[in-house]
């Protein structure tokens, strides 16, 4: 039986608790939150103890600690949990400082323990299918990338104040994606960006909507298009142009429903944002881990991704604040 | 340059007479029509002179005549045609007595001359390239088919009262259909139906919705579902089931736009009516037409097969009105 | 903590047992079946026991039992758990026989206990999506609807021998669904059908591919189309045509994923078979199950329902072996 | 009648000479080509006289020009025909230098002259559509626009060394929706690139895959992603995301067939290449010139809008070239 804590009990906490009860021979031991009330919820929920941090990285049964709080405390739990040789999931973003990322990775690999970042879209089937798809030559060599990223509505102001920005906050995915997907590394960042949904968010010296261009080392070409509201909903797809064909991952939808009325043909509407969309995601992700915790896989989705993508999202805000193109 | 007359000058006769002057070679020479100005008002567009039926018979310059008159003038005029060593295309259906459209057949076929029957539906671009496809193998034999064949609003029941039926004036397109697919020939009829949108098309003796089945001499099996009225348009759909895959015919769509809303996915309605869905097709057909005036081909669709559809309706008439299944 | 027991360890009862284990309160104490080894499996991976049916009706603590067992055996266990006053999950069809099927139905109603019948499609996210917009008006009154069902590939011809026919075995589900959507019951049923994939299936008496029409008591029209084996796998769409619009439910896919090759636009084939296809329903349906047991709902799919599509089944049979309407 | 005179009888010229054809009142007198062989087939064709363009500005009776000629060719046929009075209809682009443009321009508003650009893909059936519909008011304000334009294959490298390169002769379509659709006008553009299909493209001095973005004056946001080839075909889709909603512009398909076989589910490709693809729009582009020959309709794609895309084009290519973001 593995013992596992989770830090953070959360939306995002939750859904984790859920998938862990899922594994054969995982037992969620410790929860830990700030919000207590939260913690003791979740606990209950899962048979688990709520107790501070200390415990958790003091006690030897721990076998892996998940990190799903918030963003300002992964570095912190990163690096206690690597201290104590204890496997480590962490949510995105690693920190908001590259540099103390990097010394997250640092300790990390002196440490030798497996740590995974939650870039939860490389496990959800419909990209994993597309992914491997094209490690498998359909499409001869990727050439362009189109990532279509937008979320149905912003968070709260003050949520996007402590953010660290749109690009480490929101885009810090798509720059994974496009890492995974192309295979490549960025030569070239270019990033522009309005407030076009909210004022309040160009208060917080935030944008709400975005325009990244990523030129490879290999002379591939990458395009993302964010925004924080689309009024229609949360849109996550992407297209990939290789030399021998293009492959498109889509929206899912809750229902395969279709109304013909005197007016047009409907379809429903994406599911609705990313819980919903990448419930299988997390399931899948969340098995994974438990592989690598047993040794028989290597994380999919490493710290050193998640410090790769830190770094794009950099060279993006460094793009958008100084109105210029940066190489890297 | 090919003399042709033209019998009837309504929406389909305008029709026409626009694929005819688009043909190499051709000329509208006359139009006839009981209604003077109709005639005289697409006489004029094309340069052609107005007369009665008796002077395009004995004008020994017309080589074809195009029949899109009243149901009730087809037989009369078929047969004046032939005996006049005119090639004909006429508008289905032959007739709506089954031995009168026989004798029109034979007639014909003593005089020698080439009659097309206006099932256009054979000339669209989706139902040619699916028929092709059918025959190129790609799903193998065919065993099932499935027609869907929904108009957006019944004709006046003035007209319904002269039409012979629903069998006869809107099924007789998918009981061609029907053997133009699946290339077998019907061992048995089983049609029932019910008057659902308007209690005066009931009155009228007739019926507004139908299902109808036929099992083939070779034991294949087709189900037709119509309607006079689908509150969401004009729904022309076929799917063909072989012991290799399935193809599926769908509707036509004006633009290929879709709007994402906060409520759904939504894209055009199907074309309107016939005269939009199969305008390809009308003129694909008329161009046939001219290869055939002109030696090149034969009538892709025959006054056999005209004869054989309006069989069809008979049976799937007898069927519904006697409650029995018709052996053929 | 409701105990239950599961009487069928094969493909079916590992789902339930699956959905069992996710339901809070709940608890899989037995199994039972002939293939112990199955059954031990099954136990051993959800703490279960082993037992003999005598035992699960023997023992008081037993709440409910789910019956998974071949169909020979569903009537002798409904009435076994009546009279032990259990509650009752049971696969389709409550029998073969109709008599034996309203007997059940008898039983079930003099015990007062709960009996619900495992037509999972009405608990499928689509399909259910699909009735309650109808319920809610969206397309006025239901006036015709078109069942596409069609199974992959043909069970074992030993199973057929046994199945009481396709009408029985696999339309059993779409009768269900007829009766539900348009929420009227058939005056007159209509049967035909083939066997057009394997001879051996006509050598054990039965076809492969039918074609049912049945007409309502007001009048509304249903056509379903079956095959036994689709080239291109399982196919289960439906269509309902209303006064004021059209409501269509579509296939699921496993990936959003889309090609587009230099020959074609490519998707996924639809999810492979009932248990992918229908795994949400599954799960629907026996959380479903356990609110019916606790008092706060009633089976929405009752013994009742399962006496009126087992009717529909048996007059089709009658229709297609008779040739002939059969009117109701 | 009004007399035209088409300068340049290759592929588009020949679209051209069809549509014209089909105008009321309208005659094609002179065709105009260094080609006199290709000059004289069309010219036969349409009853029209083979001339040199001397003999065209010449003639008080030509009402309106085509210029469908060589890009070289434009700027000087233009200044004549304006000198001559004439209306004008151009292909795009105006010229490849923007002053000699810009003095078209000039010349053009002086003489008095309608003169209307070649941008055929604001009269198609979609992207008209979509056009509308923004302007009613469907998806709010719009704010961004991702446009894909890909291109089935290259021309041939000696078109491509007197193109302008790929900014000037493919992607000032793209300029022009640009401008079309959001509404606004550039502030900055950036723009990127590689050569990927082909090595001989870059030994011409050119690239064949851009990606191109461009803020505008009200903080708007566009991304272009284009490729010379796409393995796939010809494709030409963008969507604009408003205040409300999306609305997306798709490619058209030869026909609406699928397949559904036993590996997945194929439908067909986009339409081959512009001259299928824009079939329907060059036909209304057109009419809409007679229009505006006959004073009715003012050209809804003037000499400004053909110079206001070449200016994007040349900001485009300077900042590909110069790798700097370029204001405007």
């Amino acid at each position: 039986m593995s013992e596992v804590a989770l830090l953070g009990a959360g939306r995002i906490g939750n859904i984790h608790a859920g998938n862990i009860a899922r594994q054969p021979g995982a037992h969620l031991q410790y929860v830990v939150d700030v919000d207590r009330a939260a913690a003791q919820a979740l606990a209950q929920k899962h048979g688990a103890q709520v107790v501070d941090a200390d415990r958790v990285f003091a006690d030897e049964r721990v076998a892996a600690v998940i990190i799903a709080s918030s963003t300002d405390t992964h570095a912190e739990y990163i690096l206690r949990a690597a201290k104590a040789k204890k496997a480590i999931f962490c949510e995105k973003p690693v920190d908001l400082s590259l540099d103390r990322a990097r010394a997250c990775a640092e300790a990390v690999r002196a440490a030798g323990v497996p740590c995974m970042i939650g870039f939860q879209r490389r496990y959800d089937p419909t990209f994993a299918s597309l992914k491997s798809r094209i490690d498998e030559g359909e499409i001869g060599t990727p050439e362009m990338l189109v990532v279509t990223s937008r979320d149905p509505g912003a968070p709260p102001v003050d949520y996007i104040k402590r953010s660290g920005g749109i690009f480490k906050d929101m885009l810090i995915h798509d720059f994974d994606i496009f890492r995974w997907i192309l295979g490549d590394e960025a030569a070239s960042v270019y990033a522009t960006g309005s407030c076009l949904t909210d004022p309040a968010i160009e208060g917080a010296g935030d944008i709400d909507a975005t325009a990244v261009t990523i030129r490879t080392r290999h002379g591939r070409l990458a395009q993302i298009n964010t925004i924080r509201r689309a009024a229609y909903g949360y849109d996550q797809r992407f297209e990939v142009i290789g030399s021998k064909g293009m492959l498109q991952a889509g929206n899912h939808r809750p229902t395969e429903v279709m109304l013909w009325s005197s007016g047009a043909i409907t379809a429903d509407k994406p599911e609705h944002f990313f819980l919903e969309r990448y419930r299988a995601a997390y399931a899948s992700e969340m098995a994974h881990f438990f592989e690598v915790l047993a040794g028989r896989e290597r994380p999919r989705t490493s710290i050193d991704d998640g410090v790769a993508a830190l770094a794009l999202a950099e060279a993006a805000t460094t793009s958008w604040r100084e109105k210029r193109i940066v190489e890297l």
